[in-house]
């Protein structure tokens, strides 16, 4: 890992500090910065709950969650607690009196305290930055639709400047995902052949194992594509479409991400698919159907999976489908991004039998990336066969234990938005989906045996398009 | 491996048998094809040589060089020995008498013997193909500047037709070198970026180790100039620069070689660097300056090393120079190409410190491909880093024993000429080098330690043009 200036110092207020993200996202991604140095001393951390509790209270609690790693020793004593109600004037004028200088005020709450808190920060002056920066962090879902997208959008922005909201989504801190854009623009070999003259297809893929398990009652309220689509796809689909920002600045990257999601064709729902995994084995566990799961209205629409085929409206994604699909209870953990080169031009691939490149982006659970080449058979005869040129990513760095939220959680200290999703983003990704959201209120998912590659639907999808989907795992 | 058919039962005529190149890699190549199932029962291996001995005691011979491999004892009994001096007409005589059906003349004799043998086979009426085809096999070096490339190509071809010629260069018969034109024409990812828009020049090294040894007298008649760059290196540059030929035929992959070295521009003499051994170590071992060698002149201007830029006046490579150097006595063995793509024409390179992606074609010792990519570096700022993806060609095939003579003499068997430079391409390569053949008549090459990479010259010539050489090994 390389040296990285230390943040400045400020105040990190976390609503909803006793609630799982906290205690074990964000937490422990504090400590880990605090061990690598990266956090200045008068850094402070104030959590706020609705629980009866006390500085030493919360420093227990999280004793046994955040105390293996290293740098929990050096920011346990700048850790207190605040107790209040989210909807109490009377915690806000507290915190006004509490916060001097620098703050983030971070929102690990249920969405729907997102408007209210913001508020209530806006009211309170807490969002004035006369004395050091101000900040908010969200967590997705940033909305269930376009319509409650721009209402979230129009009350955050009443009281914030965008430029103090920080839409986190974890995803995008990963180091194999910063780096896509990289990959594509460092690089004369991939940027040259980035288009729709030599790529047939994108496949972008997150396959999860997980069950919904024990949150059914968010789940069955969101489902596959509110959870995964508008947020974590569209950001995979954005950094592989995008166009060269002019620089690496934040807003420049954000710009260029921000236009090729809105140009994205807003998806026919003929050419979606949605399923529920029923019952089965995956990585051979039995797992019950997600109708049985606790929390799940038994009498749910909702999906588990979903795939999708999306076009971009740009002149170089012109005839050049992306196939999109996520689930959960699939046979592997899989997050990938396939990129299928067109066949060669030439009358050689008559001859010797070619099968066109393909590069893949490995995200999870190994990062790397792997590109598919022809060579020559050895023997007399010119017959090919297909080989890999492989790049491991750990072979290369040392990755370090820095998670997703430790990179994000230190743009949002050094006031970096390159990875946060902007308003306009988020809204250009719900409008592409407001036609399958719409059909999606009626008809039902279709089953697929848990530890399967997904329902027959989303087969036939890519199938109709002339494709087929690289194997899960 | 994979399955060849069984070539068509032939004879094979050796001149010059009891040469070091039939004994050490023509007998052994035919003994590997036979242990290969390649060769059918009526093959006859006929050698020639104007000492006394006969058939026992040429396979004694044989038994010790050739004993080890396990197809020898398959055509040992089929091993017969002719005596006879190449000039003496007897010796055709018998030849016809003794010849029936297929027959292949190996000319594995100094170059001097090439016209009149094949005129002797001519007037003998052996080159007839009435029962049978009739095939001549010379080795380089095919002439020794264009007006004798010219005069020994009328006077084969006053005897015989280009398809019954197959004139021999046993690098080409490596599968990696076979691979090059295959792996650009296969995959759209290496077509798609092969021109001038995106690669900056090209490198091809041929770096030997060895010392001209008991090869004195030849070497210092010859030089590195006339011994590797109109045949190994220009046969590398033809595959790098060719065009897509319209098939993988023989005839249709011989014109576009062809085509690509008649564009070669004549070579500038300002251009080129010659340089000769002095004293010093190679991997450890001392070694004696090239003018102390064993039968060379000691007022010699031979040159043991050359480098050159190469221009290719054709559109695809307008502007982009090919580097060329061969040696001996350097610091390592390596033979290679690398391929130089531009700088990223994007701001990013500014901010990130991007370098140029590279490709390396490894030919020797080790065989495959390296692509040098930029990625980022883990870590909160955008860095890039350098990396390489490989592919070691043996770690995804068997490449077993085969040398490049048991491809090419395979070949030979079954009419292949694909490998086999025809005598347009011998001259216009011969032609784009005449310039420095008359230049080099004069003056001295440079001395350079053996175990370097070269005369300070050659690193001069390729920084005036703005490059650096690829180091060796």
């Amino acid at each position: 890992m390389n040296a990285s200036p230390v943040a400045p110092a400020a105040n990190l207020v976390i609503f909803g500090v006793l609630g799982d993200l906290a205690s074990r996202l964000l937490m422990p991604a504090m400590a880990s910065l605090a061990g690598s140095g990266l956090l200045a001393p008068g850094t402070r951390l104030l959590g706020v709950s609705h629980h009866d509790l006390d500085d030493d209270g919360l420093r227990c609690r999280l004793d046994e969650l955040v105390g293996p790693i290293p740098g929990w020793s050096r920011i346990r004593e700048h850790v207190h607690y605040q107790k209040g109600e989210f909807s109490d004037p009377q915690l806000f004028a507290t915190l006004v009196s509490e916060l001097k200088g620098n703050a983030i005020f971070y929102l690990a709450t249920a969405p729907q305290f997102f408007g209210p808190i913001i508020d209530s920060l806006g009211k309170g002056g807490l969002l004035d930055e006369i004395g050091g920066f101000r900040r908010v962090v969200i967590e997705k879902p940033f909305g269930t639709d376009l319509a409650s997208a721009q209402a979230l959008n129009r009350q955050i922005l009443a009281r914030a400047r965008e430029e103090q909201i920080y839409r986190i989504d974890h995803f995008l801190g990963k180091e194999t995902v910063r780096n896509i854009m990289l990959l594509r623009f460092a690089n004369t070999v991939f940027e040259a052949i980035w288009n729709s003259c030599y790529i047939d297809h994108v496949q972008i893929t997150v396959a999860e194992t997980l069950t919904v398990g024990s949150r059914g009652k968010f789940y069955d309220e969101t489902g596959a594509l509110r959870d995964m689509v508008p947020n974590h796809l569209f950001q995979l689909l954005a950094m592989i479409g995008m166009e060269p920002p002019i620089s690496l600045d934040a807003e420049a990257v954000r710009d260029e991400k921000a236009r090729v999601i809105s140009a994205i064709r807003p998806v026919d729902p003929d050419q979606a698919a949605r399923g529920r995994y029923g019952s089965g084995d995956v990585l051979g566990q039995p797992v019950s159907p997600y109708l049985a799961e606790i929390n799940v209205n038994p009498a749910s629409r909702t999906e588990t999976f979903v795939a999708l085929e999306v076009h971009v409206d740009t002149p170089r994604w012109s005839g050049v489908p992306f196939f999109l699909r996520t689930g959960k209870a699939l046979a592997a953990r899989d997050t990938e991004i396939l990129i299928q080169f067109r066949d060669v031009p030439h009358s050689l691939s008559r001859q010797t039998g070619i099968s066109a490149n393909r590069l893949v982006l490995q995200l999870q659970p190994d990062e790397g990336i792997s590109l598919d080449l022809m060579m020559k058979r050895p023997g007399p005869a010119l017959e090919l066969a297909p080989v890999s040129m492989n790049l491991n990513y750990a072979d290369h760095f040392k990755l370090g234990s820095r998670t997703g939220y430790e990179t994000l959680l230190y743009d949002v200290l050094t006031g970096d938005q390159t990875l946060f999703p902007r308003a306009d983003q988020i809204e250009a990704g719900w409008r592409a989906l407001q036609p399958l959201i719409e059909r999606w209120d009626h008809g039902w998912p279709q089953e697929y045996a848990a530890g399967s590659a997904g329902p027959a639907s989303a087969d036939a999808l890519i199938r109709r398009a002339g494709r087929n989907w690289h194997p899960v795992g």
